[in-house]
């Protein structure tokens, strides 16, 4: 089959793999019809983090069950199906305190490179939700997005107690970023504010329900959203982006009680812990579990009820994957959708 | 007035001072009826943090209500009260939302120095709150320490999330963690492990609630909460320290989802976002907003149904306060009460 492999950083080619096959009786193998490019895939291909060279890539998918293995029982051959980037039990205690991103079972997507034609899914009961059914073509990349970019930035919104009468602030304005926009007002917020200085990427996070936009960056981004928040701060802060700068423009950007919610892969960031003591915030964040929001999230979707497949700005045939790569690399594109 | 004043590290003297006057027509003078020595008084008697020397020490305090300003309408001459560490109007959007620590007027009650017979406190009506009527004797450690100890322990509690059917960890023994382990055990909490290698101050921790004891520091208490707790870590971890250490023990105490509560001023402490956003914990903390929680806990101890003046195992004369510092800088003491 086709798969997308990494050499070294900013070298990504599509070449025969292996097709996988069921290895643990609880696998299943399921036909991919999208991925896609992550974000986090970056981090990578700027050769920031290392890989064990060359490495399968991709852990966003979804698609159509082939294969389960002799221990699955919930998931069946021919249910079109969503997982996220960590496969879980889904049954351990903390998976059932809704952070199956931490299931002590835990297998990370990431290994199995779901930018492929095929991919085998580990404790596919467990990680593995179905649709009601056949999807439309046109709800393939809402789906997809629910796989983790959607689910990350529901996670953060949630973890910023973003919810009725409270105003949420958004620092990162990639997918999760803008999917942090759209999470907030599904979730009742009064008021959301975006920070980016992208055009493109300002238009679609008013689409998601942003009411007002930031340019300012830093400190002077922080003073923009205390000017907006009668100089007290945001009540609900999410940070998708990863950096020393990002973080700290997200803390300060809070009132004291407020709440932080942190999705950005932090890469280098050190938090003083005074400064955290005396922000009085609330810090909550990390690799979201997808998992717990699923079932919702392939609701809202099925309904159309929300349309988060618009932040794939570039849809490419799964073997061009390197020009995406390329493109999201350069800003260029949001993200990329890759169809087998 | 005699009053405390530290002169340089290690140097507290008490002597004669201005007897303090109204100064803003919402201040209030009460005569001290007791004070303390706070673990934060004692970074500076190490000389970790400065001052601007001489200062008057101290920002614990209850005592009779003397005279008011002009503005002042709740408060009333002749009324026992209470109040914390930092005065609040306990009317801004902030104090409204429970962190009355961040009062956009906030005033510490550090730089009134209340080890002292008189003391000036601002913004009254917001800051102090009287008990049902004058308090027998044997109240009185107990109402001083709803001042800031006890009120500091409850809020770590809170941040933390301790309550019914959640395992709480505390990493620290002083007065703070010890009544950190008195206050999840008012809020349900199913187990409090106290990690402690001080007798005395582990049996205090029993008396308070502490069903499990770890002697162990750092990785190896890490090991050992494990050990307690099915390999997961506790749901809820109160640090009440400040180190480096401390806030590491906390936070890899703490199972995924967890929550960590943390009022150890932090002094040195750097934390690695990667570190944390693995981690999958909460973290909240910072000065306490005693004031949020003082009407219930005044009521709590004028039922007799919480002792927590049992962490005053010295008890001196306002003269003799530099003993106070001394057998608590030696860790002789857990905390000293100054009677003036």
């Amino acid at each position: 089959m086709r798969g997308a492999v990494m050499y070294s950083p900013g070298d990504v080619r599509v070449e025969e793999r292996d097709k996988p096959q069921i290895v643990d009786p609880t696998d299943a193998i399921i036909r991919v019809s999208a991925s896609c490019v992550c974000g986090s895939d970056l981090w990578f291909y700027r050769g920031v983090e290392e890989l064990d060279w060359p490495a399968p890539m991709g852990h966003e998918y979804v698609g159509v069950v082939e294969e389960v293995g002799d221990e699955v029982t919930s998931i069946k051959p021919g249910q079109f199906v969503i997982g996220s980037f960590w496969a879980s039990d889904n049954s351990c205690e903390i998976c059932r305190s809704g952070y199956q991103s931490a299931c002590v079972n835990r297998v990370p997507m990431g290994a199995m490179g779901a930018q492929a034609e095929w991919l085998r899914v580990p404790l596919a009961d467990g990680t593995l939700v179905a649709t009601p059914g056949m999807p439309e073509d046109d709800l393939i990349p809402s789906l997809v997005a629910a796989s983790d970019v959607l689910g990350t930035g529901w996670f953060a919104a949630v973890a910023a107690e973003a919810g009725p009468g409270r105003t949420v602030a958004v620092v990162g304005d990639g997918a999760v970023g803008l999917l942090g926009v759209l999470a907030p007002k599904q979730l009742g917020a009064e008021r959301i504010i975006a920070m980016s200085r992208h055009e493109s990427r300002q238009r679609l996070a008013r689409e998601f329900g942003a009411t007002d936009i930031v340019e300012a960056r830093g400190e002077d981004g922080v003073a923009a959203i205390r000017e907006l928040t009668n100089g007290l701060g945001a009540h609900s802060v999410i940070e998708a982006v990863g950096t020393q700068e990002s973080m700290m423009q997200a803390i300060r950007s809070t009132r004291p009680g407020g709440s932080v919610g942190f999705v950005g892969v932090g890469h280098g960031v050190e938090l003083s812990g005074a400064d955290l003591f005396w922000s009085l915030v609330h810090l909550h964040g990390g690799p979201a579990p997808v998992r717990r929001f699923l079932p919702e999230l392939i609701d809202l979707i099925w309904r159309r009820e929300i349309d988060p497949g618009k932040v794939f700005d570039l849809k490419l045939p799964l073997d061009e994957a390197a020009a995406g790569y390329r493109a999201m690399d350069q800003r260029e594109s949001i993200k990329a959708l890759l169809i087998p």
